[in-house]
């Protein structure tokens, strides 16, 4: 191996202390030598529209798909509202599956995270994920994901990642990661 | 009853010849007695952001609120991007079901009709809407849904719904919204 | 009001000792004088096949299917397996379902309940039972679910559910279901 | 490669004269030379029951989980019920899930089809699809999905699927999983 892969993160909350960018962030600080996660921020990304679209990509749009395709992986972090999506990040993945049949997150490995402050830690989002990743036929990893229930005792005050147990579920699902992209790409 | 229910109609797309908002705009004009859609327009509404929302709802987003409080119910036309909700419906529906405990979206009467190219006429996002309307604590209309697949053959070049199946379930589907909003409202 | 509400109450799973099972148990028992809930045990009910239907429905069928028509309600606890509905329960649904268009379940208020040992207790099954209900033409109670996280803790080795928040929020879901059944049977 | 690749086939119905049998049998009939595909009917597979399972395994759940344990990939034509997944089907995955962290389906590359009278073809039940399997640890190929709508046309008097969109699409989809199988075996 060449060095370590590249992963563009991407937390589905624009809130500047939001605990899913917070728990991107310890991801990105803790991450093992096989992987170079680097923070992408949607703040900029405007509302998907097709009329938009068809006079260009806006920047901060085609910066975002640059990102993905030069990226050997996508790594997710997001709250769940109403049991859902995040508009905020569904958005960037609409934009993200464009244009059709040549996107760049087509093929392209992914794995999700998300914390909430509820007891849930966001299970049901990652359920609704599941189809939407899919039909942007993206490839992603199973058996590994991380769902921190609690946010607001699992981080400090200054937005470390504290609970032991989180960090143990980060620290095994970044490995599963780099395992992941690693038997994709051997071909 | 004193008078026809009022609709809030929302679509779930931004681009001006959006063939769901054309198909919202078949119900308005379609409309029976029982009901009176007026429909809402989704832009302007910004990226859900909780940091904004800590300084009072932008105004795109408190009229919004306010036209689902003083509606008896709310009509959603929506297209289905990669499985799901399209990020811009699903980021409305975010703000509408804000602040928590204290939404105008909850306990209110709620019907979803869709239409697309492809053969299913969003079937899959009308699947994914179930959970979340459910988590905005929206009682939603079952049994008399509209999926109107062949978008582009559907409506003829100004717009208007051509094919007489999807006229007949729309219409049928007004007319369970109505009952369903009565049955609802009866207590 | 003539009497209490009859409610029938369906548990996901077969195992004797079932968690879900004492859940429903405890329901039945803690009941208000609003809901008279009755358990209908799902053993005997064989795995749906078209050519079987063809020649009539089972008796433990033709006894669910009845069971359902004479009631106001429908109560349902559930296991989660492998992030959905557990095919015993999800076999039962089938059979409710039947005859298409004439089915005792079409219309009927539904209300679900879930325990489980880890810590979600059940949400995502909960998200995936809400089109399935949908199809069914069901009429979900929204907004009081319950999701009893740590099942090996919250009851006590007699299958007695003793974790005060869990009890509440029970309480607090049956009376919610008997508000919701008289909503709808108002007209 | 040392001969094709060796696959489950597994329909979601019980039904004699299931379509998506048919569908199945038309997959096993046309596979390219990369794929031997065996069909395992699930008649016999008795309603998952831990109180069974406890007692060990019975024979046509023995069978089944031997079967996909030998295999190189599973591929699963099913129904849609309610929006959902057959119990039929969700039985025997539950079985196939079994016993936790040491199922022979876990990692298991896996393909789903279906087919159904109406226009949707099963495109619900695939959306559903994807976190069941996810959450079985199996690994989902991604657009190349197969979904036929109008099955009483699309097969003749005999079960042979004579609809020549949907043949081009099982063969597109077929050489699209050996390919998926043959990317995660070459580590």
């Amino acid at each position: 191996m060449a060095g370590p892969y590249r992963i563009v993160g991407i937390a589905g909350s624009l809130r500047a202390k939001s605990f899913n960018r917070a728990l991107l962030e310890h991801a990105r600080k803790s991450a093992p030598a096989t992987l170079a996660i680097e923070i992408h921020d949607l703040a900029g990304v405007p509302l998907f529209d097709q009329d938009v679209e068809a006079k260009g990509y806006p920047d901060a749009v085609a910066k975002l798909q640059a990102a993905v395709g030069a990226a050997d992986g996508v790594l997710i972090a997001t709250p769940e509202y109403n049991s859902g999506i995040p508009g905020v990040l569904k958005n960037a993945l609409d934009w993200m599956s464009r244009p059709p049949g040549k996107s760049t997150s087509a093929g392209k490995p992914v794995a999700v995270m998300g914390t909430s402050p509820g007891m849930g830690g966001t299970l049901r989002v990652q359920v609704v994920m599941r189809p939407v990743l899919a039909g942007m036929g993206m490839a992603q990893m199973v058996g590994a994901d991380v769902a921190v229930p609690s946010a607001t005792t699992a981080f400090d005050a200054e937005g470390n990642l504290v609970d032991e147990r989180a960090r143990a579920a980060v620290a095994k699902s970044l490995d599963a990661f780099a395992a992941w992209i690693g038997r994709l790409k051997s071909v």
